[in-house]
């Protein structure tokens, strides 16, 4: 607010924020986790009171948390209807929520595990998002060419927030006409535009309407809009920062974009063809529609399902076989430093690639004539122990404490780690309390899962002065 | 039969084993897989004949394939009644199945892998199984205090059935007292004992008499003594070879033992632990039983999911928590090179390891005080992934074809494919033919699966002389 400070102002706030660099440097992990929380905290305090809601009765707080982890995680999942429960300014928490959710979280975790990993203040010069991954930092030396400067953190976070907001801007653009088709008043209509666009691309999968997608479930233009905000939201900001500067040279594409895209586009085309196959003939879905129909469902399904959430279908009335492949594709998420969530498309790229070099008796993964260090292969393994064992003790305890189906609990239970936000209606209103604060605390442990364990990981890094001797176990 | 044959009959029997060499040793994963291949249909022949059924009637060709693999892979699911169904021929052949099927194929494909990696003749001198493992003989080198020599084939063939011969005589000798105590006349109870230790011992899990374990499910002594003979069974040969000469001195004993044995223990106590939490109170098991019978069947259970089979309770009467712990127990089997399947339990341990070294930040894997080198986690990768596929696969496929409950066909699936032979009443009688045949071929493939995944890739390995430039994806 004020522009001269006294100096004695001005002195505390540099000491608070000196000691906060100490923190976050001396432990970036739990720096980050707290962080993460706070905002958690915060936005649940927000939506509990009584001006967040459309009665003007305050949310009861095991809801209030749910929904707020909901939404900072970019998750999508509800236990109230996010429709109808909230009042205007409960809508506008939502939205800054998801925005915060997807955009600062994600970027300042990021940021913090490259700072620690490097032993640099916060304040000092950072490369670029794509270049902060700490698997990569790790080694120490980063080859200029994949480097990408972008200066203070407060660039990055710029150049992210421009990037997002353009994407979204776009977004609206090609939504909103399609919305006032519908007869709806123009504001009416473009705050509808801006909340799909926002939930589109952060990947959040939060509907504005009591009817959802329905008066859209047949309309390619709108439904194939919402799949390119969700996938280009999807592939994370590495991405785009290359993508930016060199969309015309694929040559001049990183590994990481080249696999990232390839492996996201066979997930999408794998996914809606298993769909299509899977669901023809079933009546409850749509596999009794017409070809065109059946195509477009199938694929917006497959998009959806790595992360963005909307669904047009009764997911409780797909086949139980239809279930267990979004499962797979949930699980798997989208691209690394995204909105979205999973294990990420790299990190199975990666297991799959070792797995072909060891066929092929090769001594290195190998991709797009790129030859990957097997160090890379340690952390993809972490990354995937750590969200199966998650998910697994998650569905053991839920299935114990609700009874439901396997399927069904399972389906959620990876939904809300991997924050897709799809549900088979097992995550309703009526769930019990215990089992709703235990999907929360597994959206927050899914979404700050990889990011932080790898921050935190690369913090660690030791030297070892001895070696040793060294033994093979026989496996498999 | 003759022990003088003509020179010409001799030429030829040395130049059909030459030319068998030959094969064995250009395509040993393909040679492993037809010898198996092969088994399985000998034992499908034999067991369509009218001789071998109970009514003098010719099996369905379907049944006589699912039960002749479920026999070789010593995986114990049944599609007819195996109390019943057989003829006293019938059930010479499926015990006869069950010893060929838990040691000679076993053996024959660690030998085969080892063979084929030294680029050696079948005929030459070999080590032992507990070097059997491909992963190690890659790097050429053994170590000489590892390595324990044993000679010809035929020495490892004849130390293997000496050693399974006398732990399942040991067996008999436990339970043959006990069944007298029932009031069999003694011959019967003598078959039904010889019967229940080989299939205690091959980790089969088949059953004698149509009660099965029902007038046993209250008595500690038979309970663990099957408990006893199913645990050393999944152990694996590499772990006797190094016991029997090494029992008294831990020290000697090389790191694979060492976690096999501790990884086994763990996993028994956890799914104890787990299944008697899970299951307190459940009316439908064993619930509302005293304490010590609760103990009982937890842990009755917890030894016979990774592998052995053998079932005391209606297992689709299990709350659905307790069948996913049962899942995850059974995809990790028991030790390598054992007559126990899945992934195995220092595949798992490695995995976990990787995760440990990465979180430390160490460079290499650590345990007992051993280096564990970097490309045994590749394997490892490779197995889990090949597992993870075609459970994942086979799984949408039944789901699809059935419309069963997803906490039954993914825990029969697991179980076929793991060779555990625990089931939830979805692998019966009625099940579809294409659905059995699928099941069957789920067997196949788990049963060969890591061994000769492994044989192939040792053969595989070549030396590449160019280097591709480095470069690193973000992961996680
Ligand atoms: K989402
Ligand atoms: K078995």
């Amino acid at each position: 607010m004020a522009d001269q400070q006294t100096s004695s102002d001005r002195s505390f706030v540099g000491r608070a924020r000196d000691g906060l660099d100490v923190f976050a440097s001396s432990y970036p992990a739990r720096f980050a986790i707290l962080v993460f929380a706070g905002l958690n905290v915060v936005f649940m305090l927000l939506l509990m009171t009584p001006w967040a809601s459309a009665d003007g009765r305050a949310t009861p707080i095991v809801d209030a948390f749910f929904q707020a982890v909901s939404v900072v995680c970019v998750t999508g999942l509800t236990v109230v209807d996010m429709a109808t429960h909230w009042s205007p300014l409960g809508n506008a928490v939502v939205m800054v929520g998801v925005e915060v959710g997807g955009i600062g979280v994600l970027t300042l975790a990021s940021l913090l595990g490259m700072t620690v990993a490097r032993r640099l203040g916060l304040r000092q010069r950072l490369l670029a998002a794509s270049d902060s991954n700490p698997s990569r930092v790790r080694k120490g030396v980063v080859k200029e060419g994949q480097a990408i400067r972008l200066g203070e953190v407060g660039g990055l976070l710029r150049t992210v927030a421009i990037s997002v907001l353009s994407f979204e801007a776009a977004l609206v653009v090609l939504l909103y006409p399609r919305i006032l088709l519908e007869g709806k008043d123009p504001l009416t209509a473009l705050y509808e535009a801006v909340y799909w666009s926002i939930m589109a691309f952060t990947n959040s999968g939060f509907v504005p309407t009591v009817e959802g997608l329905e008066p859209y479930a047949t309309d390619p233009w709108f439904m194939i809009v919402l799949m390119l905000g969700v996938f280009i939201g999807s592939l994370g900001f590495p991405v785009y920062f290359v993508l930016l500067r060199h969309l015309s040279r694929p040559r001049q594409w990183s590994l990481h974009v080249k696999l990232t895209i390839s492996v996201s586009v066979m997930l999408f085309l794998a996914g809606g063809l298993a769909y299509l196959v899977l669901e023809w003939g079933n009546g409850d879905s749509w596999g009794t529609r017409d070809f065109g129909q059946q195509l477009l469902h199938a694929f917006f399904l497959s998009s959806m399902a790595r992360s963005g959430g909307f669904a047009v279908d009764d997911l409780g009335l797909l086949h139980n076989s239809s279930l267990l492949v979004t499962d797979m594709l949930m699980f798997v998420g989208g691209g690394s430093a995204s909105t979205a969530g999973g294990i990420k498309v790299t990190t199975l790229a990666i297991l799959f690639l070792a797995a072909v070099a060891e066929a092929r008796g090769r001594r290195s993964m190998e991709a797009f004539g790129r030859r990957i260090p097997s160090d890379v292969l340690r952390l993809a393994v972490s990354v995937t122990l750590w969200s199966a064992t998650i998910v697994a003790l998650v569905t053991v305890v839920l299935l114990e404490i609700t009874g439901a189906p396997m399927s069904f609990v399972l389906f959620d239970v990876i939904s809300a780690f991997a924050t897709v936000g799809l549900s088979t209606g097992f995550t309703h209103s009526g769930l019990e309390d215990p089992a709703k604060v235990i999907l929360a605390l597994t959206m927050f442990a899914g979404r700050i899962g990889s990011v932080t364990l790898a921050a935190a990981l690369a913090a660690s890094q030791r030297t070892q002065l001895f070696t040793r001797p060294e033994e093979r176990p026989i496996v498999g």
